[in-house]
């Protein structure tokens, strides 16, 4: 007798950031993994718990959201992203991007239908799309180029490293054409990218809306759980994006993550926005499911999007993460591990390829299962260096395209990021 | 162009509650429709959300919840319920018990699987189920008698109604033993239970454990969300219930609320206990939704949990309850309305049988649609009364088996009541 859903039984394991932050703190490793911030929260989040804690009811909200928070938030999405919401029938509040997300799938996706991703994909799309039934394809990204130590340094200045194309990761738009068809119902990317840090640009959206013509019947959906961290040329908010691209705003839904934005990943509340149909269908998924949010945490979100409207405390969030990011980057750079690189343009992550790493034969083996390259590297380096990152093959469709590849976290102090330094040097 | 799914094209209008919530905000009703106190919460669960604000980290915690909620919860349902509970096993937390019953329906049921119910039942179980492809099964209970006028009130001794046999809803055992089959997967229950405030007994149970002995594959649930509510006979908490009886207990998973338990209904902490093979299955679906819940409210609630661990606590909120309960049917009893009645043994609700009343011929008529007579009662008492009840219909499999039926909830301050009961003298 199974008690268990089919659906549940290749997921019953402990995800593999849990599996790696229990180990790092097993092992007493410094822990670049999963990507929460570990410095502290605002304490303007925290005082704001705090009061309305003492004021705000305690009863059952809308399904919808707090009608507090689903107007700051309308207003701070106009005021920084540039577009327009309709705050009855165009947004939609939820516990974390994740739970958006899940709703997303839910509200929009039948049984055969397909979605379709680009790779490497954040690896919790995946089991969202098969408990549905549908089926995920996905589409690889491939870098341009491999950058050695020495290429990425002379791109090194002023404590900054310079975006250049070598940095480039490039949609495969003729696979795209190839596999988009009449049973595709929905298209997930995700800029700035978990992992890979790449940001869409307006010629790829031009690109996608070409395809996308042909293909009415798909919805987008717009990952921009990082809209607040975008370096160089791109600016937090208001970068190229699908929600504010004319010919593919109205048939998408963009989804955005309060706690990412004040890094307090703990917070649970995540934002859909978007066409009114699909807000509906994911309105039914959450009646269903959470029902509704805890009012406190949501009008004190509400006060924190206030009180950041003008865009100060992000200019200054996203600057601390531009720092972070050339520092743990430099110190890849700098490390003995002989590794190719690439500057990201936004996000929590840095990723680098592994391919010219020599890893010791043992760390290939788990208990008689021979593991690809990424995670044997991740062993060794927990066992030899101290360092927890994030083998990147789970994030493919094709596993073996991600074998080289590995993600570094730099939403960290700088005491955790150079003790990480000072154990790869 | 559909772009939402199937599943979700029956549920897009908002619930039932919702829509008499809103009526009765415009139309200046005393509104005794959806199941939440309009008296304060306590002080104490303000306080711990305001100070754990202040110090508990705002980072992502365990799926399967905080470990300082997980231990206090395990304690507090092993003094208070007398069920041990391994903490790393056979708990979890999640986003209110409505969110820990999505997570079952999620995390046991395959397409195709079959669920029975007993009608009246939770009208959000319904959908749950379909959403996996599962269906419903609806075992009626029945009254054993209508109580008119003059025999409940027979009853009624120093402000309170004595329960009788005469008050049973009786569980139709012969039409389970037909339904139950091998695509049986879940039994689904509830006690005390919304609508009717039926508690179930041991000896009901026993034969529950003798019929589910022939089905070894079906797992039960019990949704407990009015643990803390029990009158007469039965203590709160420790009336009979599957998770500790010695033949149920087992096979059981039990749904219990943080939020019914401290009146904030707005906390969105929900348990599920029981055996660590559901649990498992459970927890991967939490995963892949919410991911996690946030840290503050959870350590706030364990907070609540260790402070309220001995029980008295609860005992002045049952009282309250019974307190309310009797006065709100006693108003009923007393009203220009000839209706037949039941004293409940727990929870936040009376019924009513309203078969007896007069409806007047336009409150059937909804837009060309005719109306059950519960539907049309609701509307008469909203449009001539000013009072809100809910409709009873859509708790049943056999819509015509709950059209005499309306529900009142007494989770309200004594004015709020005494208000609805002026308005129906
Ligand atoms: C790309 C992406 N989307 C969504 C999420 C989930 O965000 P939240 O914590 O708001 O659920 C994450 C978190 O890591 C992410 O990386
Ligand atoms: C029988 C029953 N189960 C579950 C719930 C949901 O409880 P929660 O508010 O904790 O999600 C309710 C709420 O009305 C209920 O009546």
């Amino acid at each position: 007798m199974q008690p268990i859903a089919n659906r549940m039984l290749n997921y019953l394991q402990p995800q593999m950031y849990a599996k790696f932050t229990m180990l790092a703190n097993q092992k007493g490793c410094v822990n670049l993994g999963q990507g929460f911030p570990n410095f502290p929260s605002p304490q303007m989040l925290r005082d704001a718990l705090s009061e309305e804690a003492q004021t705000e009811s305690l009863q059952y909200t809308m399904t919808s959201g707090h009608p507090k928070l689903l107007n700051s938030a309308s207003k701070f999405f106009e005021q920084q992203i540039g577009c327009k919401v309709n705050v009855d029938k165009e947004i939609m509040v939820s516990s974390g991007a994740q739970a958006v997300l899940s709703c997303v799938m839910q509200g929009v996706l039948n049984p055969g239908d397909e979605v379709i991703l680009f790779d490497p994909a954040f690896d919790l799309y995946r089991p969202m799309i098969e408990f549905q039934g549908a089926k995920h394809i996905g589409v690889p990204i491939i870098p341009k180029k491999l950058n050695n130590k020495q290429e990425i340094i002379k791109r090194y200045r002023n404590g900054k490293f310079q975006y250049s194309q070598d940095d480039d990761w490039e949609l495969d738009f003729n696979y795209l054409e190839k596999v988009i068809n009449k049973k595709t119902k929905l298209l997930l990317l995700n800029s700035p990218m978990n992992p890979i840090g790449k940001v869409f640009s307006t010629e790829e959206y031009n690109q996608l809306a070409d395809i996308l013509d042909k293909h009415p019947q798909v919805v987008v959906c717009e990952d921009a759980a990082y809209h607040h961290i975008t370096f160089g040329k791109y600016q937090p908010f208001n970068y190229p994006r699908c929600i504010t691209h004319p010919r593919l705003k109205d048939k998408t839904v963009c989804v955005t993550s309060a706690g990412k934005m004040y890094s307090a990943t703990g917070l649970r509340i995540g934002f859909a926005v978007g066409n009114e149909e699909i807000i509906k269908g994911i309105k039914a998924a959450q009646t269903y499911h959470i029902f509704c949010l805890n009012p406190v945490i949501q009008t004190a979100t509400a006060r924190c999007l206030d009180q950041t409207i003008d865009g100060k405390y992000f200019q200054s969030v996203k600057n601390l993460y531009e720092e972070q990011a050339n520092m743990l980057l430099k110190g890849l750079v700098d490390s003995r591990l002989n590794m190719n690189y690439w500057v990201p343009q936004g996000g929590y992550f840095v990723v680098t390829d592994i391919s010219e790493i020599q890893i010791p034969e043992k760390y290939f083996n788990d208990n008689g299962v021979r593991l690809t390259r990424d995670f044997a590297f991740a062993y060794y380096m927990i066992n030899e260096f101290g360092v927890v990152c994030i083998p990147c093959s789970p994030y493919y469709e094709n596993k073996a395209l991600g074998q080289n590849y590995v993600r570094w976290a730099f939403c960290k102090t700088s005491e955790t990021i150079q003790d990480a330094i000072n154990r790869l040097k």
